[in-house]
């Protein structure tokens, strides 16, 4: 069932980076996948305008609740602690995704492991619970999506427990090398097996949605225009013809 | 019951654009409406200081829940599907307030519906619900109040059903015709048939708490000035006086 | 129990001004306690970058359920109502900290009475419920924190009850004298009888943490230096050294 | 869109009678159908064991939220109030389903009104909101699902607004004419135009589970016994033949 | 503000014995009082058909959260612990009514402080919280109204802090004094000033909705019965006056 | 930090048979461990009075969210489906505890599979989801503790994922082989390293309790009899000796 093996192409990378997640989730929802989108997390730092999306294989890790004889200080001087190893291992390129249960009580990660990420080339960390730092730790460079701003560290509520398995991540099944794409409205999980077709088609989609949007912009009505009939079709056709 | 046929001025509609949503809920609490604001709906972009609110009459769109079978992409094919033809039928100057149940899943609506809106001269929208294209769809220049931003296309979750019927929103009873205003702080409902009165009072509301702010500023003490006693009130007419 | 005479050092409230909630909630969680941070409560505006915390003493206000034969806008008239009453005797230098019951409901607070607190000195105000005129309250320059904006007036919702007892927020036990600390993060609190504690060992892990982000920065694994090592404590203290 | 036309056979009420709700939500997921099975509903009084289904066609009652100056108790003096209207109206044998938006705090029928149902010859009441009286209200003899007890009327939250309009309740589109089955786990709304076919494969699938529970009650492991496999098939054919 | 001296007759609390809260959240909602259920309360154990209500004088408890250095099993050995002295200290005939922040995840109280309740001649026990042995705790014969059942002991997020002050319950104001009546729909809490005079209305009231009630068992339309008409109510009187 | 090998002796299994969940929350407590009762998780059917608890060793069920795609009533054809490998795999003896998420909108068994749990020799079933066929699933003689009855299947929400492996269920923190004691109040987990001692203390705790709830009845203050002071705990040790 793992697909990991699926070789993901530099041109749907770079086709997933410039179209919304709202596009992938319409090109998902016609292929009857209605919950791929993380619900409760958004980007902590407002994209900028015409950035690209977030972009990678997903690379998990996955949290149970904490025990307070377990989860303490003194773990993290364990190398081996998974929340550490898993920083240590995600892949330059992946993105780090946490299942945190949802709960937003304490943080999932702070400055210096978003530092180290970074160094390290991952492509983004993406979590169900909040993370710490906030106010600087958008400075570092990484995109990070999560549920909020939280002070508490990590040990108060979780305990890491292990990485590149299955996991659930704001109500959605994330598996290792699913395609994880984030925009401003937020974290679209893409089967790694459709992921070619899926941004091949959103591609499309977005094209078709400009010629729309400017056919609405100039007075159209909604009828033939949005979704288009025959004679917008063969508009779009010529529009579409002169577009490089 | 229906109290659309009411005429509402263009002095009361002005006024509610100068007013706070906050002074207002004051004044439909002193007439004993208690239930006004919605719950959980802000503005999805901050108006900039000193904008003028948005205000029009509700025009309401219902949304249940969806069902695999009925809800699916080809639906839209259909000019009179319900949310289409809300968007094409709401009147200049109106505000569309949608049902989405407080459900924040998905979005109810995008930014091309949102561009027909803006070109047909309605005044704003108001859901319950999510937007996509959360980063852009600010840009058309109508007021949105909603839950947030979420990909998902509203198909997921929501089948648009009636029109121009009583509803929910945010907890709240929307009725056709009631006005809507919108703030920073969010959205009240002021019933048709008091908007007139609670507009008036409300501006006067507002000039009284200029003045006691003022003198708050200046140090005063609350007991006396907020709410004012007697001397209060007399430096207050006589500020008053001499405002124009 | 009360520990409210305990003294609290400038020094210590100098400290507590400069390290983050994010540090204070690992502090305590070293000495046992991990319910210290307020759940769902945010500063309403952004802290400049590098602007110091909110720091002060808590002085409590205790909100109970709203009964609409008791709670109407007469009763503001009294000038011993307790919500007044609070604004007027929270001391220079405290925190007023407010048990809203978590309800995001209504304002816990607006802006005259903010104007008054801060003319009057108070260091910050905290409430587990809303405030109104959210747009321009930021502006007076009395730190807030909060859980969001919210027009309708307490009264809807809220009965002012009693004052300097202990109470919860955001579901953490505030005892009057507690040292209240708030940053971009959120809200902590710091029992008293720890703060000068607390406050010393949480200057000298920000310390720690600049050093260690730094090798981080500069390409050090995790290993070894989070939690540092032997090797790279002692480079740690040669750094610290030649650190003023 | 309406389907209320398609006629439903008195032998498909029987055999939805007696299958499980759980059958036929298995029936209607291999249907494509996900959401069908009304969130936070169950009996008020759990049903004798073998007692036969509440099964009828869905007549609905649609409520808002109330307005104080609208929804007071003089209104029921009005013998068109669409609650009482919906009580008089609803045809012998189907079910009333209420929308109630879930909200638990009041109640949404009580011990007169459910005996009017009684009398009428309704077949049962649905609601995603509470019944009041619940200690006697179970001896009327009408099948009641709902939220659980509340005793507060529905006035204070609710303002019934129209009827035999689709509805959402307990998070799933009721269309009217859709058939309701109540038991034990709760209730599930089967699109009417499948009732037909799925009543018929719920009971033969009943009937093979019937089968499956005994060999596995007599020891067998699941691999070839559930699902079944081929050499199963044929022996639950042979035990089929021999059975009525 | 307190009303704790005002007398209550032994005929009204022989009143609110026998009618239901049903009635008497009517009777305070025509007084303008719309919140006074506790919400998310219920009986442990379900009353026997025909047992006379819990009724008597509030007097309360409040809890905060827990402070894990404050809250150890210890601080039982005072005897001035706030819960245990409030065990001690709640009058014979009164209602021990909890503040626990409807925290429902450990227990408010169990047997042993249940049974000296009881032996102590208290009338019931009312909390938003839970209660632990829940199995046994039923059978000491002290009725308890609660959230549920829950193992962990109160100290684990309960800090007992003072007693016989306003506090809320289930959502609701609680004035020490008012009037407590608990039966198989839940708790309502009755103003001690209003107590007589809604005790009287509401057994008035059950009185006619017995004669309502017959009516409609027998077989009367809803339109001029109930609510009664003229006609309706004339033939109420010759029945009321057969009645003893 | 496996600690399965470590071996629970027939005696510690059999003092855990006998104490109450309440009782060993408090042990637990006192060990420092605050988060070991099972939130939302009750028994399906309540024991009868004096049965003995449930208990067994933890053997785990993870389940994430379902995917269209992946999650149809096919899987159900390959024997190694988690979820039906888990029930032929759980040793006999052992507890089966579920990862639901929590997700009360599905079930997570049925009567078959509970039927070869139960002929199996497994001790009980733990889902923090609900179970489906509610009205007769009890019958079977399997100790069930879930989150309710629920008809849908659990494919419509759940993909069983693996097996043994640490796991949150209930928002506690579930090791395998941990020991799971269920009684009425609902689930408690001790971790396995803890339970002989826990079972121990467990029970003597109890036998003082019988006897101070015996002096309680008998009319003692709470003041030196619970906790016992000097006195009584003499007067115990007396009480002890004479007691088999």
């Amino acid at each position: 069932m793992t697909t990991q093996d699926i070789a993901i192409s530099d041109e749907t990378i770079e086709q997933l980076r410039h179209v919304s997640t709202a596009t992938l989730t319409t090109q998902l929802f016609k292929r009857g996948l209605r919950n791929v989108f993380l619900q409760g997390v958004a980007p902590l730092v407002k994209p900028a305008a015409g950035a690209p999306n977030m972009v990678g294989p997903a690379f998990t890790l996955r949290n149970i609740p904490a025990r307070e004889d377990l989860d303490h200080v003194g773990v993290f001087k364990n190398p081996d602690h998974p929340q550490r190893k898993a920083v240590e291992t995600a892949p330059a390129g992946s993105v780090l995704v946490q299942d945190c249960r949802g709960d937003r009580s304490v943080a999932s990660t702070g400055s210096i492991l978003t530092t180290r990420l970074k160094v390290r080339g991952v492509a983004g960390m993406v979590s169900d619970g909040c993370v710490r730092d906030s106010g600087t730790i958008g400075d570092i460079g990484l995109p990070l999506f999560c549920a909020g701003a939280s002070a508490p560290l990590n040990l108060a509520r979780h305990h890491a427990v292990d990485m590149n398995v299955p996991i659930a991540c704001g109500g959605v099944a994330v598996y290792p090398g699913d395609i994880v794409v984030g925009d401003v409205d937020g974290v679209v999980i893409v089967p790694r097996e459709m992921a070619a077709e899926v941004a091949r088609d959103a591609a499309e989609q977005e094209i078709m949605e400009e010629f729309i949007a400017e056919r609405v912009q100039g007075g159209a009505i909604l009828r033939g225009t949005y979704p288009p009939d025959e004679s917008t079709l063969a508009a779009f056709a010529e529009w579409r013809s002169k577009r490089k």
